[in-house]
């Protein structure tokens, strides 16, 4: 390896530094040009675009990374993933792939030539083609340079179980300052050099922002040193603006880097070294907008904040600003880069890796060419036996955890499922997975811990926000994972979600990306069960922003019990390109479904709860209970057992919704029920009464186009929530099964005459309640232990 | 200041040392007792909860700090606000608000002595009771214990402007690794010791979160000092588990804190040094469940995870648990603590400050006692002269600048005003206020560089956490800001708005709490100017999670220009206890009402605009073209031009919407309109088409109980995106002139037959506008420049 410690030749720094150029040439080329790519003739208006849009000021400082990456990629033949952190680098990226032929290969209509180089430039921030920032439709690119923070995240999500791969990381010291990006430098803790690959940070402070200077571009060597090496890194620093200085230093430097990653990983996998190692990063300074113009009308731009968006910007109308353009284009003596018909001159071709080693091309860019099926163990093994509707008791996740432990252990050796989540996995009473595996931890272990060792499968931090970055980059490169969180804190992850949403939908419309695996959420610790922890552990408002997301994207299921969330689980880890978000509670509580009974309803995603209502002859009933979501479904059992017992006449039907995408208009989601089969369930004219697991609106947005929106009556969370029971937190949204019981009987006509003792009844009961709870602490037993009465006989009838 | 220095005696020692333990047998009684609380009697089954709920942990820390600080306030009459960081310190914080008996003068059935001690003891995590963590209900608070990340960013908050207080801010080994936590350590390049306050923040490493060691927990004392020496601190480690160590090093620790807080300042102050002081900090590493069972069955607790929460479970059914229970609290010797009566013993009280300077009772955690209205400028000399409807064109937010210049002039003494952003505060165009003030910094300053200054009045940093975390310290202690930001990115904070939401609603409903300024955003470079940068940039959906919270908490704004925005602005600053979400852009754009119309519309949040539309003889319309935001608006008058020169006969009523929540029911929402006005507005049977700046389905959820909900079509951002033109966005989603104007077409009866050469012409104008944005990579100049034709015509008939 001696070899490559050795410091580059003058000849190839030059031939380095010539390709940069071509890159810088490009890059700027993108911005501004609509035609005349190789200034064959002088710049004229009719050249230029009438909309300038387009961010140079990071672009040269990524043009530079990449260039000596390619040199390391060749001397090595390593496997190095590009992730671009600083938000507009798109020109950069999109520059080097073409520069390297993947983008032509992608492309075709972009060819490696002077017509391409014209097509390349025109659809650069233009209607109809590219973003101006790295974005799926950017070759070698999992990360989206939009909204800023991910970076270093989504790279060591990449690094895990990819021992053959380096990620190099540019983060910008503008993203620098977000607090994803602040807690993202502990990865480190969790990357295990035996089997999972390198990340190396390299911070590119070119010291600006949009308007201001950015935190650590100020910060002096020292402290970023001290920074950098409190958290466990060994920081190089390479700062200039000279590239005769530059190029040298930042080979050297790269090098180094490079032997640090093998040493690091040699000694892990021969077992000589354990503990977490010091992983090399880089701390890159050079100017913002560098070798663009120094000044344009009089004012600084090049290593200042003018030089982050479009440096020149009258470059149409303004006949000095576009002779400012040209002098700039022309100081990358484009004649030296690309011959006549615009091809990249061979000995600058050379310097770029071939095949999958571009980063352009590399498949872990690209992750489901490297997506392996899951191995599934038989979710009915792990169900729940049922004997009869609320015949037992269990705690939903429970089951769910002792699934997953088999998946984990039928995939130890693919090494290709993680499940993350904010230290809650036990909490969530999914702790069977500790049977199968650890805690991924590369800090000390003392005696007395448990669960916690290098490689384990289970990465737990308090921090959704890494939890989320993290699965992201390793499903985005081909492999699974499950997110399990609390439901209120998601929301934590709220415009993550946002972005991967947004990922999905454009990568599923690029054909050369191949499908990658599901992102999957497990909520639990839910709003109705967050009764101990009060009014901050309270909101079920994701599901909102989940269905604003495209239908063909986003999947949302209120799994009512063990057998059905076994069922959902199992299904969820099946699917890729999609975002699943399953909310189920931990807590004991009555079962309904037997693995039989479960299958079917999840196909199905809706049904007629048969066995529990009380219009088994087919005629329509008087009235429809439906419910989605665990409690909710309990409430409404309980609601009916109410109403048998209290108005026996009355025609009851039970709906349960599993799969709450059904409930949507079939034009607006796959899922959705046709009209004629929301009718056959729902009825047309039948009063509704809905008890709903979230906020109560998102069943009218759901259903305002169904021919009986009208009738149907919602409850769900209205924002009332404290420390209290479990009941009493339904009651205080009326959710509960009196408040449920009492709609009934103001909806069905007629019923509130006849009905008004049951009425009473049930009031009664609330204020009994009341008072017991603020008695006792609890909830009364007879509430607490209400189970299906009426199991045998419905069963028999079923 | 001498005599602070000298530690203390062996004497007072002693004493702090049994006020910690008064404040731990407290904690613990909390968690565990309904009765029996000074253990007059030996513990029986029945003294003891039959749910118990609540967290050790962190207690006997948060205590031990408290004692500390007390001693602190009273040697130097300081000033001190207690930010508990760690989520479930409640029964500490309650524990010594008690003690020091501002809990008692709060909520006068929780007196100073047994009965009250009883009643502290039930109502904690009880039903009608308080929550496990810091809460609106805790007295001293501003920080809600219960999503972790914030604390550090409340103090800073906090401090901003507040001179002569320290902040104390404990901060929690498990919340420090979260996102938002790990930035908010650049606070210091912000805070101008000058000026503004002190935060000192205490990093109590006790090792454990959940079930996991802390990251930090594990970290080595070398590793930390170069964190926080890196990140610009003077760290001070406090480390051990002996009482008798802890308390000199403790007291002495701190009193070399805050001397060095009073040299900074002094220094600042006396203009005798200028830039960022190295603050001190403090690293306090204390066993985790601290003073309580070392074990329990056999298992490690203290100084491990399992005294997380609850340490010994079966307290009331196990007799083994039980009295390890009552052998623990009387550890504490609370017969040294109490007296007879349960009242703290004089020695002990004596050791706590009095009045203001208890923590508890601090005016700093009571934010509306110290608001101060501010001094607004007439907003209507900064309006836009608008001639005729769209006679003139602004840019929204430039004038609001001007106006915000002014009023940072007018409060210029006060310093009770602040904004914040992720540096976009030129970009949004509100750059004026650079004429009044400058950004706060306190790095280093370059000759070049614009706008930068200790004390500047902006607080620009890329993060919307610390934007957000920020305004809420600021406004919590009852100061006024403005949160400016980019639409889509305000996701980020969503979990942050959620949780800013339910503090005001609790603070709301407990009278002693005086209201504080609301929080107001204003969001602009909107999803609908964000065609240059492409999809990440383009969600309107935070007004969805906005409208779940709690109606008298939450105001949705959305003006139609430049005058309506000045009007709402200047209103929202006027107003407490609300969160104000304004949405406008920033683009130039076609303004409609003079300053005079604009109040009125502003007044009323909704109205018919009969200038517009062509219904002026007060008969019903055939049709109501409605509009909700600045882009909305101008492509539905675009589309009334098209239909009054293609329909010419078509009886129109345009209606525009600037408070969202006037759509809803007037039962839930104090803005909505009765049942009456919305009828007489949008009639009950006429076509309603509606153009909606986010999410359609937002419409349909607010006015799904309005008697023409059947009627209302609507148009809006439907997650189509992408970079293109302005007026290509609309097209994307279906909300430009033309489809609207369509859409008119295909729902007044029988107009799609007679108007079917109009609807024609729309498309083929659709097909133009296509072909020419993919020829141009710009609008059409005639939409590009459109504007309201019939103004003077309008403007005399009106």
């Amino acid at each position: 390896m001696n070899e490559c410690l050795s410091n580059i030749s003058d000849e190839e720094a030059a031939l380095i530094h010539r390709y940069w150029c071509a890159a810088n040439y490009l890059s700027v080329g993108q911005i501004y040009l609509v035609d005349n790519p190789l200034l064959k003739e002088p710049l004229r208006a009719e050249h230029v675009k009438s909309r300038l849009l387009g961010h140079w000021g990071t672009t040269p400082g990524l043009n530079f990374i990449y260039a000596h990456l390619n040199r390391v990629i060749r001397a090595r033949g390593s496997d190095v993933l590009y992730v671009c952190g600083p938000g507009h680098g798109g020109p950069g990226m999109v520059a080097n792939t073409w520069l390297e032929g993947t983008y032509s290969e992608i492309y075709p209509l972009i060819g490696p030539d002077e017509d391409g180089m014209r097509r390349l430039f025109r659809q650069f921030s233009f209607p109809g083609g590219i973003p101006s920032h790295a974005a799926p439709e950017t070759p070698g690119s999992i990360h989206e340079g939009g909204e800023l923070g991910y970076s270093l995240i989504h790279a060591f999500g990449a690094a895990l179980d990819n021992p053959d791969l380096v990620v190099a990381c540019v983060v910008g010291d503008g993203e620098a300052e977000t607090g994803p990006l602040a807690a993202s430098w502990h990865g480190n803790k969790f990357l295990d050099p035996a089997y999972d690959g390198a990340v190396l940070p390299i911070v590119h402070l070119n010291g600006f922002k949009i308007a201001n200077p950015t935190i650590m571009g100020r910060m002096a060597d020292d402290a970023l040193r001290q920074l950098f090496e409190g958290l466990g890194y060994e920081p190089f620093f390479v700062a200039g603006h000279q590239p005769g200085a530059m190029h040298p230093l930042m080979a050297q430097t790269l090098d180094r880097c490079f032997d640090r990653i093998a040493e690091i990983q040699q000694s892990a996998r021969s077992g000589s070294v354990s503990g977490m190692p010091r992983w090399p990063m880089i701390v890159l300074r050079s100017p913002k907008g560098w070798t663009g113009p120094k000044e344009v009308d009089g004012k600084k731009v090049e290593g200042f904040w003018r030089a982050h968006q479009v440096p020149i910007a009258e470059a149409r109308e303004n006949e000095e600003h576009r002779q400012l353009l040209e002098t700039w284009m022309r100081s990358y003596c484009p004649d030296q880069l690309f011959d006549e018909e615009g091809r990249l001159l061979p000995e600058l071709r050379a310097l770029a890796p071939d095949g999958d080693k571009r980063m352009g091309a590399s498949p872990y860019a690209n992750g489901g060419r490297l997506r392996r099926a899951l191995h599934r163990p038989r979710w009915s093994d792990f169900a729940i036996d049922v004997p009869a509707p609320g015949g037992a008791v269990a705690e939903g996740t429970r089951a769910t955890g002792r699934y997953l432990a088999e998946l984990l252990r039928l995939n130890e050796e693919a090494r290709n499922f993680r499940v993350v989540g904010p230290d809650e996995t036990n909490s969530n009473r999914l702790n069977a997975v500790f049977e199968a595996t650890d805690r991924a931890w590369m800090e000390p272990v003392e005696p007395y811990d448990e669960n916690l060792a290098p490689g384990g499968r289970v990465m737990e931090v308090l921090s959704e926000h890494l939890c989320q970055g993290w699965l992201e980059g390793y499903t985005l490169t081909g492999r699974h994972g499950l997110f399990n969180c609390y439901e209120a804190f998601v929301h934590i992850v709220d415009s993550m979600f946002n972005q991967h949403a947004k990922w999905l939908k454009v990568s599923r419309e690029l054909d050369w990306r191949q499908p990658v695996p599901s992102f999957n959420y497990l909520l639990s610790s839910h709003v109705w069960r967050q009764d101990h922890n009060g009014f901050s552990h309270q909101d079920p408002g994701f599901l909102d922003l989940v269905v604003n997301k495209k239908s063909d994207i986003v999947r949302v299921y209120l799994p009512p019990d063990a057998n059905t969330l076994l069922r959902t689980v199992d299904h969820c880890l099946g699917t890729h390109n999609r975002i699943n978000v399953v909310v189920a509670g931990k807590q004991p509580a009555p079962q309904w479904l037997t693995p039989e009974q479960a299958e079917l309803h999840c196909a199905a995603g809706v049904g007629i709860w048969e066995w529990a209502g009380t219009d088994q002859d087919g005629a329509a009933p008087d009235v429809v209970l439906a419910c989605a979501g665990d409690v909710p479904t309990l409430e409404t059992l309980a609601a009916v057992d109410l109403l048998r017992t209290h108005v026996p006449d009355l025609k009851i039907r039970v709906v349960n919704v599993v799969d709450l995408m059904t409930l949507e208009s079939r034009q607006d989601h796959p899922h959705g029920l046709t009209d004629a089969d929301f009718d056959a369930i729902f009825t047309t004219d039948r009063p509704v009464v809905f008890a709903f697991h979230g906020y109560p609106y998102l069943i009218h947005r759901l259903t305002y186009k169904r021919h009986n929106h009208a009738n149907v009556h919602v409850r769900g969370f209205r924002e009332e929530g404290t420390t209290t029971t479990p009941f009493d937190m339904t009651v205080l949204n009326g959710i509960d099964r009196f408040h449920l019981a009492m709609d009934v009987i103001d909806r069905v006509p007629g019923l509130s005459q006849t009905a008004s003792h049951a009425k009473q009844a049930f009031r009664d009961k609330l204020i009994a309640h009341k008072l017991y709870v603020r008695e006792h602490g609890e909830d009364m037993p007879e509430i607490r232990d209400w189970s299906w009465p009426h199991a045998t006989a419905a069963q028999n009838g079923d």
